[in-house]
């Protein structure tokens, strides 16, 4: 769960230096090896795309063609020396690096005039649990380059790559503001398709609540707004990234992207929108699943009591002519059989015409 | 149901680039032809009124007049090439022109200097199932034009165009601001119609829920409540549109027109306050059934308990009478059997004077 | 109820061109014709005070002496025509005379420069249903007269007339601005009566809810929290029309009248605070019911468990010796029948102890 | 209960003049003569301090030393007479000298530029009942003087008055600013205490709750959280006071006292943060009880399920064998009664090793 | 618990002039002698770190170093004469020197422009009880000193230390404002070891709540709740204080620092989120526990009502042929035992079909 990776990462760092990235700015030796980064760069204009995958972080600043817009895509969580070495090539700020190689940040954005620092939070489904996996892609991008790096970085961003190969339209036309916009609505967009994953087990859960109340439904009806909470929590500030992105001053905002910037604010409102009313069709499903239960309930004690109500009163009548009293007149009439059992009849008929009546069956 | 609609219209457009209004700017192939949208054009100056239906929109364009007010109403949503053809005719701006397209908007409202856009969901109720159907009119106006675009355009705005034929008073005289006003006006004061299908509903549920509760109701109550959140919805941000069309300063509003959406904002005032108290009403109505039902329970509780209690001893000194001892002096008693019975009837007796003075029948 | 009427009314008006007040601005025809209004003038100054019955308005339009403070007191719904002639005399804007004749409107103000129109709402108690009656009294008021248009006018302004008749103090020596302060300080006044009578109602209901908790308190308790909820929709916006008054530089509003403005604005609060309170102890007594109800199912479901478990195995006991096994030794010994009886006293005894330990009973 | 007080209060004045102090400005007859208010005179500087008990407001006018702070206490509720003689010798506003014959005030400020007019609550546990008793003090102050009104005035500012006889700091040297922020703070932290009280009683009834959950617990909790609201009512505005008399700008408050001032606004603020915490203690209390409730329920079940699934099968089987069929062969066998005992005994074990397995005893 | 310090610390308080810290100014009689406090000082450059352990705040004064950055480090609460010679050697407020004696503060933060006053919260998990323990540290710091008081100071603050000793880096060439910076760094750091805690005690009641609902998880779970409260009102004011030091304007905290603190709010907020999920995630644990115990209700009466159900007719059938009627053909039958047995087979099996295909076991 995200809570964890945040909670995790929070007492890795307790008591090293602020905006150190690794154990202490001078040693870099750390306890588990992480999987080196995959490095690619895309570089573009209106003409020409080309796809280039250093090997080293040098040869990728090497590449780099300011007559163009260069995309770095990292993809994993870059080792303390690429980062160091990225933060020269680019002059970004310490703090900016160190929280590049940090995968729990909140969704955010800092202006440090050259650059823009923008953290996105990705929602995607886990295929085996179908609960929500939150991951986060980070974007910095100055005049001419912008670099994202994720630990999915490569399977969500493949969509604005087809776009940037495909098109000879706007987005290789503008800049690399307007590449960050088109990375940021992507994964915008993708909260959609958590959110119809969320509206499908919703749907599931409210059938089954009517149908057949389980117990097990309820950590289930829990993780789907334990779900919409985290998505709650990752599209909440992208409407403050994206005001800060139109209102905020920033050289590096052209006026070509500022129309686009709005449109991206009404999908992160309509998204809320959705998460509010998705949380109540949560709690209606709670609601259901009690009420459920509660019915089934109230049956089986109607059962309980239409049966022993029935059987208790004639169970006793024929308690009474079990006993072993020698004078017992009744047992000696040749009509007492039948007269019993004629009342016990007409007993058991007076209850069932009374429970009909109270609609008890 | 409407959150549906957004979530589908997102996931359509997953990837394509914003501003886009079809799979791209250049090929036009849709997948499942859309039905074509039908267009009518309203011309009209204090004198005079036409109807025309033209065939395309070619034909609508060369029809408008300048020195009247032109409203052109398209019922359906209009396909790309349609609204690429209107946005050259009056210079709307690219993502107004997808919005025209998108039946999943949020109310909103978007100042582009020679034009002003705004969308208004419609509230209906389905007949079929007493739910309520959130559709949505889109409303693009200039100087002398409007264009209405929805997918129940004609059946909504019909009060509307009855109006202008018949009057020759304000709708007649002021421009296509007033005749915006009025077709936003008709919205909102539609929504005083879907609720009062919700007060008949609430009232009916409240009724039952008190005679008969069944665990059917409760996703009827649930349906109420999710409907009153799409009124919301749909109603809250109203007051915000009516604000920027009455603060806004644009020169499109003028000021014959500006204490009439004092008026608008009023209604919209009336609309939230009716909506809280059915929220309460649908509360009080989910509670009348659950206590409606614990009352049941508690009931059948009393009845089982009054005829187990009186019975369950009674059968037990039968029981004793009926043990086969050799030697039970008490069975040979002339007296014996009287007697067993005359405790029997006064434990039962004691038994109902007890309930009876707790209120248990 | 209250939101009925404003339901109604919004529907009667569907469709018509706001700013008219009876089906069209030229036809006058009504389908079902309204009783009369009563027109009612008192004039005065701090000499002299005179009170008229004129017939129509055009008389109490003549009786108009501009040297001193001119009332008219409207009780009922002014017709079409009476409010035309109203707004002719004293330059009154359209949508005002609209909504003096709607008896729905919220509490609101608007200054409109020569005249500032206040609505109000009344809270009575329904003496037949012990219910909450909401009306309303409009007034609108300029330099030398106050018109108060409503329902229940005569019934609930007579204090203050009373007031003006007999006092020759403040009221009589200040203008018209205190004369509208004097009477929404009334209707405010009498919110307080109307929370009198909503605490008598729910000390009954709690002091039910503990002695003998029946279903029927449920919608009683709903009732009164659906008039603490109206009370608030009165009682809200009334700050919001005193500070409109006070600081909103109107030149009707004389520095003399701003004091008496704040003391409004405490009562104003005062009564706020107390609807918080009493909405406290509704939910308290509903609280209180279903812990009622749930007490006593507990002390049902104990008795049955008592009387249950006590019999349910000394019954079995008497079965075992009511078999008719031909071996059975113990049937044949002497003190087979008392050593049963008494084992089975002991369990009684045994299972007394048992549940007196654990205070069933 | 406080707000009854506030009820009527108001229902007394209900169609008096505003800022009258009795029935009317000129006749002062009252229903039920209210015992007359106890004055004293306390003035000091650095180097006296006199303490005086004038019998009337008179004599106490004349005593006024203006080179010394004079601190008139009046104890009850004075009468329109002596509120007049104080207005006139002070200057004091007529709505001010209304506001102090009440005893059901909110918490406020005014600033009347020559005084300034505050209301702070008095928190107070009635020893008898355990409640909150809420009560006031009406405190208005200028240049040299300070007048304190309160019903429970002279047990409440002993303190204030000891500190000022025994010492020769601060208090003796500041002028009557700092002897107002030493009421004021007395009277706040007299709040301390007050919650002290629900500390304990929120202790006992949540043990009790575990213990021993009895219905007559719920009131007792709703008054616990009833007491809350009341000192969330009286704490809440302070800090508004606090807030004005700090950033108000008046003449009256020097820079002496603006520190002492801060630590003030830290308290109120204490007292806010624990009031969320026992309103967070008494809402868990409720939840203990109805948890200790349904627990009690359950086990109850749970015996009754035990007893009656052991029992009924068995009493069964003796039904079986308590048959008069003259075919029975079982019956005459030799071993048939241990048989059929030894089936029943296993049946049991059967039974008691399936509830134990469920841990259900 | 740490609100009846926060009660006891402000009744002991209670009559005593503001300002001071001890029973009075000149008085310094304690009743119950506090533990001395301990004192140690730590001056250090880039260069230089001299470690000294002064025996009173004379030897302490003595050793300051303006050259270099001071850290008293005080453990334990200091008494008032301590506290009265740091106030003249560094000139402090006295309302912050009775703030430093005071072990229940909130959150909170003052510039007395020469000094700069900060109390934070501490947050550590008490071993025994696991629950959260909430301490205080409180900073005062200057141009070139710092003092830092608390109870626990000396085990909290070790890790500041020894990144004081064993780097030669940033925290050695910035002053105090940094040091104060790394103090609230560390103490906030902890507050996610905290819920790192919290998130195990809450995993654990999950699981319990499924497994095995007890009532005595109804005060742990309110036990968790209660620390997240403690936790959100430590947290949130953080966020203030860190405000306050970035945009304050005070001329001790240096240009170096400000990037740090962006650093420190993004870490309180991302608290404030963690606060949010745990918060959550307390209360689906109790819905899962509430719903457990209904679940096992549930088994129980299906279990007493499939029992009862199945024999109470078969029960009812053996007792008629116990009756001891004369005249009974059917008990003199050959086949009626086998056939009666029969019947009340088929009887059982009608009854388990039943329940089977309701999915009662």
């Amino acid at each position: 769960m995200n809570h964890r990776k945040t909670l995790k990462h929070a007492m890795e760092k307790l008591g090293k230096p602020p905006g150190s990235f690794g154990p202490d700015l001078d040693t870099e030796t750390e306890s588990a090896p992480r999987p080196a980064p995959r490095l690619a760069l895309t570089r573009y204009d209106a003409d020409r795309l080309e796809r280039l995958e250093p090997a080293t972080i040098g040869e990728c600043a090497a590449a780099i063609d300011p007559g163009m817009v260069n995309w770095i895509i990292v993809t994993g969580i870059p080792d303390p020396a690429t980062l160091e070495a990225v933060g020269q090539r680019f002059g970004i700020h310490a703090l900016v690096l160190e929280d590049l190689g940090n995968t729990a940040q909140r969704t955010k954005i800092e202006d440090h005039d050259s650059h823009i620092f923008i953290v996105i939070r990705s929602l995607e489904t886990d295929p085996a649990s179908a609960r929500l996996a939150v991951g986060q892609i980070s974007l910095v991008f100055g005049d001419h380059w912008l670099i994202s790096v994720g630990e999915q970085n490569g399977n969500l961003l493949h969509h604005v790559h087809d776009r940037l190969e495909h098109s000879r339209g706007r987005i290789r036309k503008l800049g690399a503001d307007y590449l960050a916009y088109a990375v940021i609505d992507l994964l915008v967009d993708h909260y959609f398709t958590a959110l119809h994953h969320i509206d499908d087990r919703l749907e599931k859960l409210t059938e089954h609540a009517i149908a057949d109340p389980r117990p097990e439904m309820v950590p289930v009806i829990q993780g789907v707004k334990h779900d919409l909470l985290l998505a709650r929590k990752a599209a909440w500030p992208v409407r403050e990234v994206v005001s800060e992105l139109q209102f905020g001053d920033s050289p590096l905002i052209t006026a070509n992207v500022t129309p686009f910037l709005r449109d991206l604010a009404d999908h992160a409102n309509q998204i809320m929108d959705l998460i509010e009313i998705y949380r109540e069709l949560a709690g209606a499903a709670m609601e259901t699943y009690l009420s459920s239960l509660s019915n089934r309930m109230n049956t089986i004690m109607q059962v309980l009591t239409v049966i022993a109500t029935i059987f208790i009163p004639v169970t006793f009548i024929a308690g009474i002519y079990g006993m072993n009293f020698e004078w017992m007149p009744e047992l000696k009439w040749r009509w007492g059989y039948p007269a019993v059992m004629t009342v016990m009849a007409l007993l058991i008929a007076v209850m069932l015409w009374f429970f009909r009546r109270r609609k008890w069956f």
